[in-house]
């Protein structure tokens, strides 16, 4: 299994750390010459990927921003090969899906949108590592649900990369749903710890868990985030729209000082959280029910 | 060792599972009988905490909430003996300080305001557990700063229950710092699961870490967190302001498609965290070091 990877980032870096790991044969580049080299001389990657080594890849991994992969298809679509399956990594799927379609319809290349659902709060390709998706879950979103030969392929690659669950989505579908499971907090998290109370605390005391999961993921790298972010404005828009709204009912109540309010928005909150843990949980059996049977059926 | 506790949910059941195990005799009480009962069988409790036990108890802990804390202290202060350290393990610690320490000058009694930084979504004595306290922070809010003595007897007997850094702090601060460290989490982990797109998500996509850290804690007790809340209703209304506010730049800046603006907010979030990180870093380093040293004299 020949691997192509195109930016040695945080998830280009670690997808190219897995597949040696799963023994893939890995090119890897990065518009930073000395990220490449440095991933070389790690072993992370058997050597560069240049236009030379396209036809030879059975994957090739798209991993920069939605702007830079929309340019590198644009660029080097003429010379990949039909042999070849294009996915490209982006957290938003829209525009790039929309460009990779139009791409793969023109040169009869196989290309779907994908997003593994991995990171850390760290980028580069110094952070990457082996591991970071074991077990994670991946959104393809392919043009044609129809191509089942394709969406097995894929499945069996991307699980060879450690991936656990892997999942379907339309694009937009995917940016809506992103917006509020991933965009949101980490803009929330971002916002959240510029309280005037954040320096004080450490001062003087130590804090719970709830303050350490709130706060994780602050930190960030502003450039790929906004891209993103400005990519999925619609949606994330309405998503904060929706947060401030829901608040400043609790902020109302506050002021009210009215704990016949409160209570009954503490418990709507609640109830929320039931009903969608219940649907993580039979997603979760379904994903187990299928991993058993596929155990038993290989043994 | 002996130790009463009085109510029986997850931080009182919790505590009297941690004192057993580290070989105290424990007595607690519970306004529900059936959970006394039920503690006395699961041999959480050696007996039931009544009037009659109260002199033999070297500490009382009171693990209710913090109406019902005050009210317990008005009804038993007469039958406490000076022999007995009172410690109040309420959230909010201003109402129940300032009770706590009117009746210790009153009666004579050693008062501690507490704060037992650990839980867990679910309540109740059920949900307790002996390791729940295994290095927490603690914060205490005693009266008189300078009563040394007094303050290393408590921190030796809430390190017995597992209890890692012991901080101290004035009933105002631990109010003001507690409604952003905690309180927050919890009211917009509550707001958030709100969003029309929490259901759709579970039954298309799986999510990534950032949503489950950020929905932890959105299932919680409504009374209990009212009467919290309502409490310390200026702070805490002062901090949600604080994020509306800024949520509400980040919305202006989608709404006006800036991405410099956009950028400039991120990265103003980052340096916070940044900041507040290496402060963190600090405490955690004073701690290894204080404990290190303590391995070394004892060694």
């Amino acid at each position: 299994m020949n691997i192509g990877i195109v930016g040695l980032g945080l998830i280009g870096g670690s997808l190219a750390k897995a597949y040696k790991k799963a023994g893939a044969t890995v090119l890897g580049s990065d518009q930073n010459n000395l990220t490449t080299e440095f991933a070389k001389m790690a072993e992370a990657i058997d050597g560069e990927l240049d236009e030379a080594h396209f036809s030879k890849c059975d994957v090739i991994f798209i991993a920069i921003t939605p702007v830079e992969a929309i340019k590198w298809m644009e660029q080097n679509a003429p010379r990949l090969s039909r042999e070849t399956i294009i996915i490209d990594c982006c957290g938003t799927k829209r525009n790039v899906c929309k460009a990779g379609y139009d791409m793969a319809r023109r040169y009869g290349i196989n290309y779907l949108g994908g997003h593994p659902m991995a990171g850390k709060e760290k980028g580069g390709f110094k952070h990457s590592s082996a591991d970071l998706f074991d077990d994670a879950p991946f959104i393809l979103v392919p043009d044609d649900h129809n191509n089942l030969n394709l969406m097995c392929k894929v499945k069996k690659i991307l699980q060879m990369a450690g991936f656990g669950r892997i999942s379907f989505s339309t694009a937009e579908e995917h940016d809506k749903v992103i917006a509020f499971t991933s965009q949101m907090p980490h803009i929330v998290s971002n916002g959240f710890i510029k309280s005037k109370t954040a320096i004080l605390h450490n001062k003087n005391m130590v804090s719970a868990g709830s303050y350490k999961d709130f706060t994780r993921v602050a930190y960030l790298d502003e450039k790929m985030w906004t891209e993103l972010f400005i990519e999925n404005r619609d949606n994330l828009g309405a998503e904060l729209a929706a947060l401030i709204a829901e608040l400043q009912k609790y902020q109302q109540a506050l002021e009210d000082n009215d704990p016949e309010e409160l209570i009954r928005l503490l418990k709507e909150g609640k109830e929320c959280k039931s009903k969608v843990d219940k649907l993580c949980d039979l997603n979760s059996l379904e994903v187990k029910q299928e991993k058993s049977s596929k155990a038993t059926a290989s043994s």
